[in-house]
């Protein structure tokens, strides 16, 4: 049996035991296309490991665990393509592979955690061995990142009272993992436990992420939602005494500064000023420790376009410029908690930061 | 010469001294049609009032002070229609019709102030010389609206020092006034002492009335203008130590609390959090001292459809219900000043706006 055959084996056999945006079929990469969601369901295929970079740019896939599972599944892609080169001691096709794949997006660490857990056993692996070993590391990341989503929900739910009122930010969902979710893994375990009274859900914009993936998810699981444009959180969390802005991470620095999807410092802000605690829910690849503070953590600037544009139609003037910067960084001083698959961090900190990896 | 040609002939020869979205051409009252800008320059024509309060309703013209001009306009356009009746001492449909308008939008407060203002004039005047009187009343409204707007700019712009970087909301430009704008006066007035450096306009979901108005009138006028998301704004005001909030309003209760597009009531607690100043710039016609506090000023709650779908394009799935208020509140703590024709109210409160009116 070829080493191909045996990875193809391997990845057809392996099923998440929940709905997932990543999956592989017939010696191919599939992602569910999340920018024609909700409305049209398109798996995309991917044989080629600069394609999945793109799609990565592109926001095919977006959430920064999803990006760090499609980018181990695009390593294992390079080694299928490369495999007699890898066997002949030459590796430079592999490396630019990996180099396309740690560009694709600046702010997520789960990429580069992913990319380095796939390097370090590139290191270790035989070459005859590596696409058949790689493609079950693929895996148990991806296995990894759901049981790590069930324990976050845990975790994070034990902190929920009975009747609470949540609201969430752009999709820290399954769709943004690779199943179940960390933030909505909160709200849905919660929610499990009869504790969520009612979801609000952030429209997100520009992509619109709460308005067609959250509420989406939502919806299936027959989850109170109500969707809120940006504008007005401070006006629902007044009126609405919400008790819990709960929000997933693409990258959190040493001293607890979390970078997350653009519009989060703003709600952490409006959450201090109304007496509403702030949850950060993301696996503990999410943290950068050799990033001692917020400042230094790398905000991607995305195009105007994404702004001034809806789909190809035109929202504003020609010729104005928007500021699109994709994420933004809440200091820790703002957030109560963070989540990880390893517990709770209360009032996160250097020094609590620290003790919760020790 | 019959009264409808004198007010023809009034109407047709007052000409506002700068751009003005409401007119008056060949005996109809005439709108410029906002939810077509900035794409088709398009102007409905009126010459029924049922159809200029729907017109209202359906923000064909927005901006408390332009729907307040729009609404004298309106009574005109009801003096024509009913001149018979009214003479003959039958004053039902002019009512009707009154009530009709009042009711269009429920927070603008100006509308209310404008249809007083006409109907204590029809209380004094002939039958016979409702028409042209009151024709003359509605341009007297019209004109007094730019002025105001103009002084509102000089006082405002006095706040502002030179070189200052300034964050408005929504459109309280020329297209929701009389012409000139109230906060887009002040950064008008402002820019043209060149004491602006740089705009950022909020993009103002759902109507994206930032994104299709301000950013236009902004770019028209070569104010350096950058447009951003709602949920950029914090990081907005943090990275680029924003001067001054300033934004418009619909209605401003005895206490000073600020009825404001929605989104205002975030920015106004994201100032505070920077230290970035918030005013907000009105005209006195927008204060409703008959309303003690914020809470008992009525907020308009807009269909689902406005925030689930782009024109006719879904952006949620289907059955997601949004939360779509039109307006919120900011309280008075939140507000630093509040400039109107007469000047500024610094630390607005139940007593510095009383003695601003006295």
């Amino acid at each position: 049996m070829s080493s191909t055959a045996l990875l193809n084996d391997s990845l057809a056999n392996f099923t998440p035991d929940e709905f997932s945006p990543i999956r592989w079929r017939n010696g191919q990469l599939e992602l569910l296309d999340q920018r024609q969601l909700p409305h049209r369901v398109e798996w995309l295929r991917y044989s080629n490991t600069c394609e999945v970079a793109q799609a990565i740019t592109d926001m095919v896939v977006r959430g920064a665990p999803a990006i760090g599972i499609t980018a181990a599944y695009g390593v294992v892609l390079s080694l299928i393509n490369h495999q007699n080169a890898l066997i002949s001691g030459n590796n430079n096709s592999l490396q630019q592979d990996i180099q396309a794949l740690a560009q694709s997006r600046p702010t997520a660490i789960n990429l580069h955690w992913a990319l380095d857990r796939m390097s370090a056993l590139i290191e270790r692996t035989e070459p005859e061995q590596l696409v058949s070993r790689l493609a079950k590391e693929a895996i148990a990341i991806h296995q990894q990142d759901i049981d790590f989503c069930h324990r976050i929900g845990q975790h994070g739910a034990s902190l929920i009272l009975e009747g609470s009122r949540v609201y969430t930010h752009c999709n820290a969902g399954a769709l943004a993992t690779g199943g179940h979710g960390t933030a909505l893994g909160v709200i849905r375990t919660a929610f499990a436990q009869n504790k969520i009274a009612q979801v609000y859900a952030g429209e997100t914009r520009p992509w619109f992420q709460g308005a067609r993936l959250t509420s989406w998810e939502l919806l299936e699981e027959g989850i109170p939602t109500f969707l809120v444009t940006e504008g007005a959180a401070g006006h629902t969390l007044k009126q609405n005494n919400v008790d819990w802005v709960i929000v997933g991470s693409d990258r959190i620095a040493a001293d607890g500064s979390v970078a997350n999807k653009i519009g989060t410092y703003n709600l952490a802000i409006l959450a201090r000023h109304h007496g509403c605690k702030v949850m950060v829910a993301a696996p503990s690849s999410t943290f950068d420790l050799s990033i001692q503070n917020g400042a230094d953590i790398p905000i991607e600037q995305r195009p105007t376009e994404e702004v001034t544009h809806y789909k190809e139609s035109a929202i504003s003037a020609s010729g104005v410029t928007a500021i699109n910067p994709s994420f933004d960084v809440t200091p820790p001083d703002l957030v109560d908690v963070i989540v990880t698959e390893r517990g709770i961090i209360h009032n996160p900190s250097t020094e609590t930061i620290k003790a919760h990896f020790e």
